[in-house]
């Protein structure tokens, strides 16, 4: 249940703009990366204080501070004041039960998104909250943990190839938010595949298992949903808007990212029709197994009730001697064969019936 | 039924404006707080007669008046008179059955919204209503019963930290509604943990009760959402609006309550989209279960039908003396030991056949 | 089905404004009732000839003509041509299967809603069609049958209480909607009664009459949906509509009603989700039944059907005397005890099976 | 399926505007009736050859030119011709399988709409397209076979009764409209009629062919809803279009045709609501059903079995004989007595435990 | 699964823009034709080197470059680069994953639709990407594969017949998707063929084997939803947009795609309301299946069990020398027959009251 709510009734009752981290707390220390370039230059290295920040706050060249863990408290407190930034924001940066969203602030737009994981050990998918600050030159991102999908930009940058080192903080806002998004893919596809799979399996063999599979991929899709739907209207609210911070030429970059988005929902929607789908197939599956148990009994009852009857008749001590009309079949001279002419017939009877009722 | 509906039908055909008391009537009597402070100077008392608080009307600094207990309507007549509330506000304030809206009187605003509490006696959820009326330096604040969620405020405004005592009265209607919201989460969080519990009660052993508490949690959130559904368009009504009593740095910390508001209907409908498949599983394990009871039924049936017949054959009286034909086999040396041998014969078959089947 | 669908279909065929009464006709004859009013004066009296009225229609006075019973055509069509109302109107007014709406006339505005009323007889709810025509200076009102829920209102103009007197005929329109609103309460609360009784019903005894009811209680939501949403648009149409014939301070209570209008279309919502739920739990209470009528079968068969085939072994009439090898258990000393314990034994391990599948 | 989806693969691969009649080909031949008429004057004539309706194109009168039959694709050409019609709305007229929709082009105006029949052969609502252009004075409607639902058009003209005669042929187009609308009520009605008997039916014996009666009429919903639901935005987009084609006064008449065409929508709706529900109530039919054999079965079952069982007991053969402990009972006085005594008993009890189960 | 969700994860970490084919790879060469054409002249060949095309880029005729297939990268690079085609639209047109949609650039419009097709194979849909771009005097389409529905539009250029060759680009690049809607029409019309088959074998014989078709067919209407939905968009913008590219008499064209997409969408929504309704068929007619089973089941025990017990009766041993209280019937005269009529008493009362049950 911890994916679908946040404790976040912890912070009930303090002053808005307090500040709690919601979440897990993650036992590594915080991690803080920072690279500074321009066309031409690049300086990348791991901060300790994170003063050693600041002084590039201001400078023409393009700043990306990436904090990985958000224990230390201060750490944030320290960064917001010195980079301007809403109390507010700082308290949604920690809380990391938000839904995707993104705010204008005149001199710097606030992003969250979510980032998504599957997690090998409870076999389900998880998220981690990814804030991303970004101003005039700098770019500031905040994660939950170490480990995430943005080596491929840092191999960008320092490569230097491509429009990256070219272009300013949008840009790069924009790229981290695509690597995100490219995540997305990867666990749809994995999604996908153990659709595909499940489907299969109900056709071979439908186990009550099979139901709470399905259930949890349900859920799987639900929280999905729940991480993704929201940043159609922030992806689409940041290429509508009218910030002078994203510059007219990363709008088709957006138009682009914006695309992907809607493509991840509408699979994400093709997979719940899907899934209850699924349900409804595993639904009668365990009917049309009931039925077979139903037939296999009614067919040997209807079969051998009969006959057993009329084993029992003959098994009865009427007692001929007393009178004549008391079974005379009892001392005719086929008698015996008779009854199992009679008892085969029945049972022959049976079969052409279930025969033309296609029961087998 | 009584918190699904409200027995409004009390009011009908009563002149629209006229003051009846909707609702639970409570036993305690009325209790009337008075805080006014502004950054400098705080007073805090209990007022029995409510001409007290008339003279705090037009004081520069912010008066918060809060009302515990709708049953004296006299009194809620003479502050409405006092404070140029107009007859239908009055009406709604003591009318609990209304949904979260918001009016924009020029002179003041209007806001009703839903207190959730988890009524511990009855296993489900209950709501208080709570009006706020706030104007140029004065907030009021009606409550059915004593106790509440604002005594976090409470203590904000008397220790002077933070915000609040620096702000007017739109920041402290804030800070009531943003209390109740918080409320929100407590009860949330309460029913997610029920829901997983459940889940996995299900797996293990579904029972007819389950269904009535899967039934029960779904209508804790209807019930919940009827209640804070309408709280979107209140919220976001306020933030949008064009109201002068609404002060520009006020408008992000509405802001931040919207996105907390949309976080709890997102919630809810994923709690709701969760119950619903939990419905699926309970009906399939019904199905499942079902499915064994006939397996044991047909397992048991079809072993021992046959060789009851069989059984049955030889217990008929057939006169061997009159005819050679009639049951020799009664006379064989191995007859007896060969029945047996294709009784058990046929009861390895059937059990062969089983195993072949995967009925176990 | 009546209710459901009007038999429109007599008037398919006939030029528009071709004027035929659609529903059924009352036996009572036509009564006109008139109401005239300041706030100083009251003229009130039963109209026989309707030509009496059409003095009052240029009195600054309010005047209210309530007209109970449409099967007079020739009344109305009079009536029609003297207050210069369209002939499409008079049509709609006749036609009862009217969709509440309203229709602003610059000289008029006209309104249809639904008075909802639960039939004894048939156990069900039905509606009667309100015409409201108001102009300048008049209130013109029909309904299809006398008996009425205006009746409260008659008595706030004579008592001359509240602000009905002192007002013009849009108040006094709004006022009739309002009684009629008011009414869905008494209406909603007798079916969240019945829900009630229901939930409880069915966790005790569910029987397949209870689907009947619950049947019919949901077509009894679906008519009221029907008879009420339309009522939305149609009040917040008057109140945002821009008419002259719509003073300024009616606004508010104008915005008071749709408010009433919400709440009372957020019920009948719940209620649907609530009857839809019931159905769940019908159907899986039934499950439930048949799991036990099956369990039962299944414990006594699986208990008896191998204590019957050691019964019928023994009962085989194998000859002893022509071979020692059949049936000498028969000549055991202990022969008959030992059986009677190996069935004991066999039902024991049966019971203990059930017991530990948890089966009773 | 005919009736779901046309054949309109006929003219994949065709130029747009090519002529291809698709539909059912009528094998009757196409009839043209004209009809000529101002307030004073009317001429009525059946056409043999097309061009006698050209000289009518200019005339100050209204002229009515409707086509049964379009099988001929050289004279609709022709006419299409003559009349400035683009060649893509003669596509669409030829066409049958369009959607209603209107198209505004200055010169005339081109409305496709859906005439609804019940077919009383295959037992299911059939449709037919009927085309409507109305220019400054004329009108041409075109439809698939002969027989209408225009005769009272055609005797309202002649009879120069009502407003036809005095008004324009935008007029004419809203009557010819308002026929078909008002043939929609017909229909609606015959299906409610049969949606009553039907749950009525289902209470008393529902049976398997009431299903696929069931689902008979909810794919006659379905038709009926497809045909029906884009007619609103049509007649709401003539009511509300700038066309100087339709006249002010005419723009009511439309306002009264949207009105009857929400109402046969909200019927519709109504119907699937109500049809949804009655798959409901057949399921859990057939589950009462099954569970009420499952009761008869369980009860002959565990009353019989274990009476059988003693019964088998006593026909043991164990030789008394041989040992005293070998069924003493069988040579007691009373030992038969006893033994019915003993099965009476439990079938006895048997019968008390059904009771206390309420299961019959 | 892979035609729900292409393996875009393979681009996850590249450069926006990067080139990369993601899709199946054909394994056919790629074929280049190129149609040159105006009013007058036509110019029509096979393109080896992707540089001949380069020198009609310019010319005032109109020049169609059809690309069948898409693995050769530089290739699609080069001819990017010639016409100045934007990396992002590259990308596009590359991964075959792409929703319908279009860009407009001014230079050119960018447009994106599936082309549907029937895979004989694995028994059901497949669609392939068709990318076209269309500009001042040219139309580059891209297809993954070779075979499309275009040849009807070459025929229709070299015939020089209709308005293809007197019109633009525009024109041609609505010809395009003309043909490709055209396609969807041939699919729906397969789908539909196969409900209708189905539907009938629904009735006639239920086998487990149709829930597996169903859910094809499902899946099938999904994925045709996925691929035709966001067309509406497509071509409403295409027609409502602003773009000096589209002429103004090629409006009333893309009018006339957009009535057939709708009308495309329809059937679909049909569709899925059928099959849908379907399913509830199938459920309840393997509810009857098991009804059926079950009396026959109940039929025969009932009818023979109580028969039995009475076999059962005087088959036990009870000695009537020792006491003639015991089993004197045995010696009665009409003992036997008696209990034969006593049976067959029975069977018969049982089969009355099947009779009265209705049970056959």
């Amino acid at each position: 249940m911890a994916r679908f709510i946040k404790k976040i009734s912890q912070t009930a009752g303090l002053s808005p703009g307090a500040l709690v981290h919601v979440g897990e707390r993650s036992k590594q220390p915080v991690k803080i990366t920072l690279l500074d370039y321009d066309h031409n230059n690049l300086t990348e290295k791991e901060i300790k204080d994170i003063k050693e920040c600041f002084s590039f706050k201001d400078t023409a060249t393009v700043t990306w501070i990436n904090i990985d863990g958000l224990q230390n408290l201060e750490l944030i407190e320290n960064l917001g004041y010195h980079f301007d930034v809403h109390p507010l924001v700082l308290e949604d940066i920690l809380n990391t039960g938000q839904r995707p969203k993104y705010d204008d602030f005149e001199a710097h737009i606030f992003v969250v998104l979510k980032m998504i994981m599957f997690d090998e050990q409870a076999k389900e998918i998880v998220s981690e909250q990814v804030s991303i600050i970004f101003g005039k030159n700098f770019v500031i991102s905040f994660q939950e943990t170490q480990g995430d999908v943005f080596d491929s930009i840092r191999t960008r940058i320092r490569n230097n190839k491509g429009r990256l080192r070219k272009m300013g903080p949008d840009y790069l806002a924009y790229a981290l938010m695509d690597a995100i998004v490219d995540g997305y893919y990867v666990i749809l596809e994995k999604m996908g595949d153990k659709i595909e799979v499940m489907e299969e399996d109900l056709v071979s063999n439908p186990d009550p298992k099979m139901l709470h599979k399905i259930h949890k991929l349900k859920n799987d899709t639900i929280y999905l949903r729940k991480s993704v739907w929201p940043l159609r209207e922030v992806v689409s609210g940041l290429e509508r808007g009218e910030s002078a911070l994203i510059k007219r030429q990363t709008h088709i970059f957006l138009k682009d990212l914006y695309d992907h988005t809607i493509q991840v929902i509408d699979t994400i929607e093709t997979f719940r029709d899907m899934i209850s789908g699924m349900v409804d197939i595993y639904m009668s599956s365990l009917s049309n197994k009931m039925n077979e148990v139903m037939k296999v009994l009614t067919m040997i009852a209807t079969i051998f009730i009969p006959m057993t009857f009329i084993a029992g008749i003959y098994g009865m001590n009427f007692n001929h001697e007393a009178s004549p009309w008391n079974m005379p079949e009892l001392g005719w001279k086929y008698g015996y064969l008779g009854v199992w002419v009679v008892m085969l017939c029945i049972a022959g009877g049976m079969i052409m019936f279930f025969k033309r009722k296609k029961w087998f």
